[in-house]
């Protein structure tokens, strides 16, 4: 029989012991900053039925990278390649018996059918923070807030990285109020993308649509400079869904650079209202770690009334490689040390044991063993020994 | 378009956040027993090359119990049915590099293709411990010692468990002395079962092999009276790797109520030594939680040398039901309350937010939405707000 491979199935990761701690670190950090913000951690089977992601169809999840099959049973059943439509199915069937506005988070493991690089793997594991149930203005806040404390708990400050954030139906005023509704989808378009262009690519874009005075808004408009850049502060001022959040969000948390930008739009569907990401500052490669915002139809495909949303998803790897270019990492041979204890073992039993005639056992064997905690120092050893109450220590 | 059903798939389960505080708080107490006592946390990923369960052929969950399927590259894949070939798999892959003995342990979530029951579902989550490249003595000694400390951890007490263990090596020498050997298979067998059915059914289904003073050397062993039993015992109190475990771990573990039990057989393959099982004892349902023990051949599939190991697996549906079954659960709302902070709000910034004029959004949304931990009496509120540090509190 030949032997069979070793290396783990193509895009997903062995976790050994070094690189678990690293994992359960973030993901316990994560929690801790959740649970201390009065949100519930919520889970549910990476099976679900595959209809849920097929009907979104148009969709590339929906078709491409979406691992499914049949069971036994004749059942389509998927791995979830995202935990959204999980947690809105779980919300819509027992709609009747919770109690709005929800603060959920969950850290599901989820499978895409991509090729591997850097920075997506097929397995990966992705927090999912929601308020449901709450509408636009305190509850925007507080996710805006979360998120900056997620950052701050890991250590991280202003010089690494910034949420940017921006408004749906404030940039759609916008559009109406400069007569560029009817090309919606082409500005919101290039705007999502315009950091990765030059200014002079944004206009190449925008040239066979708009007129010249046209594309000057929006340039002045992306650059924060000129009329259109101050009429859409002003409106923002007066926009109540967003007076909240600009009043109060840099008294609440000072330590977090927060920047309102029209050129936040992440994706052209789905959001209708706040949208924001969370950037990071690296110098070699900034870019967004992750997108969010307000989505207020998250329960249609269940037959549900509308429900208002809010929340955002970040992935384990991204985090990760945050964390390691900011050099965020605790010490862990620290963190590890603290934790370790010993087995139950009195001054007495461990005499007994030693001194046992046990013919197929040395006593150096027996130590070892049974003093699996103590591979370090003699001095270390007895010290941690006497903090457990031990007043005689036995020397083998 | 119809809507979608809103149920999980058969067979697994959704976890609302009352529950997964359950099932957070045995993973964490498991966590911490493991780690306090030098193990180390592992994971791998969900999806494996199918062809290493299916290359234990012959066995059931290489045919009808496993999940599989071909990938959009043609590869066979399947969700890992059970722990063991990933950990083999991870510890072949490095064999070279890792530092023997290894003390590891994991809580994957593992699945099943089998009829949902009571206990029993397709998705279920399994603690796994291991001790890999230790012979046997000091490990299984330890191995014991450590499922008796993860019950104790829980609150368990010898009322509510025994942890039950036997050794293949030694029955095999026993029957050899009674020259029984021939029919070992179909005496593991019966044993395996025995205490599932009554006397006069055990000695029925040995008698159409056995001789009756053969039967009744059996029915002896079993019962643990006469020559067998004493034979039994004094051939363990001489056997190398049990004087260790019997000599020592009453002393050890005062508070766990081991049982030696010629009985305890957990298969007819697989281990190849210690063998133990944990037990509960439910006066309504007494039955065994989980089978362990040592099996030597762990790495064979993968073609690396002969290595030593011992371990156990339980699972989540198991424990909760332990749990429940005798009350052992906490007080989740104490440990709730005391996790839940609030929002870093200065008085002077939540000032600051209650008299900005916000004309959409009426002062009571605003309190409710950002002091969203105070879903409690307005006492217990000032309280946690005074102990936070604020010298004043803002009434609305």
């Amino acid at each position: 029989m030949p032997t069979i491979p070793t290396q783990p199935y193509k895009g997903t990761r062995d976790f050994y012991p070094d690189e678990l701690l690293k994992r359960n670190y973030i993901f316990e950090t994560w929690r801790t900053t959740l649970i201390t913000n009065g949100f519930n951690e919520y889970d549910a089977s990476l099976l679900e039925n595959a209809e849920m992601y097929i009907a979104k169809s148009g969709e590339e999840l929906g078709a491409k990278q979406l691992y499914h099959f049949v069971d036994k049973g004749d059942r389509s059943v998927a791995l979830r390649p995202e935990m959204t439509p999980t947690l809105a199915r779980m919300v819509a069937n027992k709609y009747g018996d919770l109690r709005f506005p929800l603060r959920w988070f969950s850290i599901p493991n989820c499978f895409r059918y991509e090729q591997p690089q850097k920075g997506r793997t097929r397995e990966f594991w992705q927090l999912n923070v929601d308020i449901i149930g709450s509408p636009a203005g305190g509850a925007d806040l507080e996710i805006l807030t979360l998120t900056g404390k997620m950052f701050i708990d890991f250590g991280a400050d202003k010089s690494m990285f910034k949420i940017m954030f921006n408004h749906r139906i404030l940039l759609d005023n916008w559009l109406d109020k400069f007569s560029l509704t009817e090309h919606k989808t082409l500005i919101y378009a290039v705007l999502d993308d315009w950091h990765k262009l030059t200014i002079e690519q944004n206009r190449h874009k925008l040239s066979n649509s708009l007129s010249t005075d046209q594309i000057q808004s929006l340039v002045d408009l992306c650059t924060k400079t000129g009329e259109s850049w101050s009429s859409y502060l002003s409106m923002a001022e007066s926009f109540p869904e967003l007076q909240l959040i600009l009043n109060s969000l840099s008294q609440i948390m000072p330590e977090v650079e927060y920047e309102f930008s029209p050129t936040i739009i992440r994706g052209i569907a789905y959001y209708t209202g706040l949208v924001f990401e969370g950037f990071n500052k690296n110098p070699v490669s900034p870019r967004a770690m992750f997108g969010a915002g307000r989505y207020d139809n998250l329960l249609d495909l269940f037959g549900k009334p509308t429900t208002p949303a809010v929340g955002f998803g970040v992935g384990d790897v991204t985090w990760h490689d945050f964390l390691t270019e900011w050099n965020l990492w605790p010490n862990f041979s620290t963190i590890v040390r603290e934790k370790v204890g010993i087995m139950a073992l009195s001054v007495e039993s461990l005499t007994t044991i030693f001194t046992e005639t046990v013919p197929a056992l040395t006593t150096t064997n027996i130590t070892y063993d049974i003093d699996y905690n103590y591979q370090r120092s003699e001095n270390k050893r007895y010290e941690t020994l006497k903090k457990r109450g031990c007043t005689q220590i036995l020397k083998v």
